[in-house]
C-alpha cells in the first residue's frame, strides 16, 4: 500500500557517517530549529505521532498540535521510565484517543445507528506479534485492548492448549477487555457535541439524497454518485511509531472509522498488515521499520485516494561511535499525505519538548491528486550511565 | 505466508508448447487417470476445492471426497451456465459449507460460549475487490454474505457518497446479510451431534486442565503447554479457486474457526490477503493467480505450523493455438499441506466428473514438520460455437 521512500541518507549500506544533528532531507524544511536538541542525553528513544490526515482548520490547529505534543510527551515519559517501544506507542495512542478532537476513542464518528464502534491495532517489531480490535463499542481506549491482546498472546497458550486470540471484534472484544481489567465506558460518554451534531447533519443529508433519488431501493444498481458528503469524517485515523533504547520499533493505529458506516464495519486500522507495521532489523534487513497509515487500502476504484502515513526506519551506526561503550541509533522519519493537511508531532527522549507541525499540500494542489512529503533525521546517542 | 512454487512448466515466459493432456509434475502422482477427459469441449473453466487440511480418518474419507465432488460439480454447473469465476467459486463454497462434516457453515466448531461464529472471504481477480465477514452468527452460508458485499461494493457508492463496506463483523454483518435477502439460520440448527459432543469433550478437558494447574489465574504467566487438545478442530478451513471462460480467477475461503475460541475471535479466513487471493494477469504479470489457505499466519512462535493451501496459475498460450479462433488456457494447479492429510477435488468444465483425492504426508513424516505437495496441469481449449 505504502512504500518507504529511499532517502539519500543510507547508514547501513554505504557506511556514511550520519549527521551529528537532526537535518531535513525533505523538499519542505520543518519549521523547527534543531538548536534546542541535546545529543548528550541517553538514547532512550524517539516517537512520531499523527492526529489524523484530513482537513485541519486554522481555528483548531492549536488543539491538534497540542494533542500531538501531549502524545509525544507521554511516549517519551514511558521510554525514560524504561518502557519498551510497544508500551510507549500505546501511551501515545491513549492520549490521541482521549482527545475529543480526533476520530479515535472519545469523539469518534458515529455509525449509521448513531453508535461508536472503534478499530485499533498494534504491532511489536521485536516479536512481530500483532493485536487488534474491530468494531468494538463501549471502550474509550481501544488501543489498550489491542496492546493487551498482544501481551496476553506473548504469555503462551491458554488452558487445554488453546491458541490465544490476536484479533477480536464486536461484543466479544468488549467482554474480553472488561474481563482483562480494561474499564468499559458508556457509549454516550464517548460522543461529543461535535460528533452528535455531525451525525444529525449527515442523517439529514442522507435522507435528502434518498428523497431526491425517487424510486431508489437497496437492490437497485442506481446509486447516487453526487452529493458527496461525509460531514464529521474530516479526520480519519490517529497513529504513532516508536523506537526504544534497545532499537526495538513498534507501531499503532486507532480509528473511529467512517462517519455513517454500517454497524459491524471494520476498517483498515484493525487489519493485519494494513493499519500499521513494525519490524526490527534482521540478518536480511539492516533497518528496523515502523509504519502507521491513515486512509483505506480498499479504494482501488476511487478516483482519488485520500490518506496519510508516518514512517520511520533506524539502524545502529557502529562506524560513527566515539567508543565501544557509546552507541548511536540513526532514525530517519517522514510523514506524507494526499489529504489537504496532516497534523504530526515528534520528539526524541533527548528533546525538552515535542515539535508539532500541520503539514499542508502546496498552494493550488488538489487533495487526492497531490502528495506532500516531509521528514527528518535524528541521531540517538546512548551514553552508558558510567560515562558522563 | 504461502508462495506459489515455480513449476518446471512455464508457458508465458519460455513459450514452450503446453502438454496436450493433464500431467502430474509433482513428486506424488495423482491417483486419477487423465483418460476420461475431453479436450474438445469449450474452455468454460476449472475449479479446485478443498474440504480442510487436518486429519481425515479412513472411515470418513468417502464423505469428504463426496462433498468435494459435489462442490466441483456446483462450480462447473455455474461456469457452464455462463457465470464468472466469482460466482462459480461461491457456488462451490456453499456446498462445502452445507456439509456437516466440514468446519464451515453447518457443523462449524463451537466457541467458548457454545456458539457458532464464522469467518469467510472472497476475492475477484478481475476487479481485485474483496468481501469478508468475521465472527458472524446465525448465517449458514457466510460466503454468500462475502459475495454479496463484493457485488454491492461494485455498484458504487451509497447515498450521500458513503463508501460501501467490504468487511463486516458480528451482529452488524448478520443484520446486513438479512437486509440483503440472505436468510438467517438459527444457531442451534447449525450445530451437529458431532460438534456438540466435541464441545462437551473440550469443555471437560479445559476444566480438567484448569483443575490440574492449581493456583492458575488469567493474569498469571504460567500457562499449560501440555494437554494439547483441540477436539473437533481437526479440520480448519474450506476453500475453492476457479478460472472462468474468460480466464478470470477468483478465490474464496470459509471457516468456523478454532474450537473453543473466544467469542469475537476473527481468524485468517476473513483477513484481506491472508485467507485467499486472486489476481488476473496484468501487463506486469503474465499469469493469473488464485490461492486459498488453511491454517494461521499468526503462528510465528509455534513449534510446528499446521496448514494447507490450494493454488492455481493460468495463462493464455497463443503459440499453441490451432487457429486464431481457438484459444487455450493453461492451468497449473497444486495443493500442499503440513497437516496429516488434506482432501481436495478438482474438475474442468470439459470433465465428466470431479477427481477427488485425500492427500497424506508420506509414511513416517511428522505433521507440522513435513510438507506434501501435489499438483497437475490442465489445458482448457475454447472452441467457438461456430466450429465443431
Amino acid at each position: 500500500m505504502w512504500r518507504v521512500m529511499e532517502t539519500p541518507l543510507n547508514c547501513a549500506e554505504e557506511q556514511q557517517p550520519p549527521p551529528a544533528l537532526p537535518a531535513s532531507w525533505s523538499t519542505v524544511t520543518p519549521q523547527e530549529s534543531p538548536a534546542d536538541r541535546n545529543d548528550k542525553g541517553n538514547a532512550v528513544g524517539f516517537v512520531l505521532v499523527h492526529a489524523g490526515a484530513g482537513y485541519h482548520s486554522e481555528s483548531k490547529a492549536k488543539e491538534y498540535k497540542h494533542v500531538c505534543k501531549r502524545a509525544c510527551q507521554r511516549a517519551v515519559d514511558r521510554l525514560k521510565a524504561g518502557a519498551l517501544a510497544v508500551d510507549a506507542v500505546t501511551a501515545a495512542l491513549v492520549e490521541l484517543e482521549d482527545s475529543p478532537f480526533t476520530n479515535a476513542g472519545m469523539g469518534s464518528n458515529l455509525n449509521l445507528s448513531g453508535e461508536i464502534e472503534c478499530d485499533a491495532s498494534i504491532m511489536d517489531g521485536k516479536s512481530l506479534r500483532y493485536g487488534a480490535v474491530g468494531a468494538v463499542s463501549g471502550i474509550n481506549n481501544p488501543v489498550l485492548v489491542a496492546n493487551r491482546l498482544l501481551s496476553e498472546a506473548q504469555k503462551g497458550k491458554l488452558s487445554a492448549g488453546r491458541i490465544p486470540p490476536c484479533f477480536l471484534v464486536g461484543r466479544g472484544a468488549h467482554d474480553w477487555a472488561v474481563n482483562h481489567g480494561i474499564p468499559p465506558c458508556p457509549s454516550e460518554k464517548m460522543a461529543t457535541k461535535f460528533s452528535l451534531s455531525a451525525y444529525k447533519r449527515n442523517k439529514h443529508k442522507m435522507e435528502l439524497a434518498e428523497k431526491v433519488d425517487t424510486g431508489f431501493n437497496h437492490h437497485s444498481k442506481k446509486r447516487r454518485q453526487a452529493s458527496e458528503t461525509n460531514g464529521s469524517g474530516l479526520l480519519d485515523t490517529v497513529g504513532a511509531i516508536v523506537v526504544d533504547r534497545e532499537g526495538n520499533v513498534a507501531a499503532a493505529v486507532s480509528s473511529g472509522g467512517l462517519a455513517m458506516k454500517h454497524p459491524g464495519r471494520v476498517g483498515q486500522a484493525a487489519h493485519h498488515g494494513c493499519g500499521c507495521w513494525a519490524e526490527n532489523t534482521s540478518t536480511l534487513n539492516p533497518y528496523s521499520t515502523a509504519v502507521s497509515t491513515s486512509g483505506s487500502p480498499f479504494l482501488a476504484s476511487e478516483d482519488c485516494v485520500l490518506g496519510g502515513v508516518i514512517v520511520l526506519r533506524c539502524c545502529r551506526c557502529s562506524d560513527a561511535q566515539p567508543s565501544p561503550d557509546i552507541q548511536a541509533i540513526l532514525v530517519e522519519f517522514l510523514w506524507s499525505h494526499t489529504t489537504e493537511s496532516m497534523c504530526v508531532g515528534y520528539m526524541s527522549a533527548q528533546d525538552g519538548k515535542a515539535k508539532t507541525h500541520i503539514s499542508r499540500l502546496p498552494p493550488g494542489a488538489v487533495a487526492g491528486q497531490s502528495l506532500a512529503i516531509e521528514g527528518g533525521v535524528c541521531r540517538l546517542v546512548n551514553t552508558p550511565t558510567t560515562v558522563d
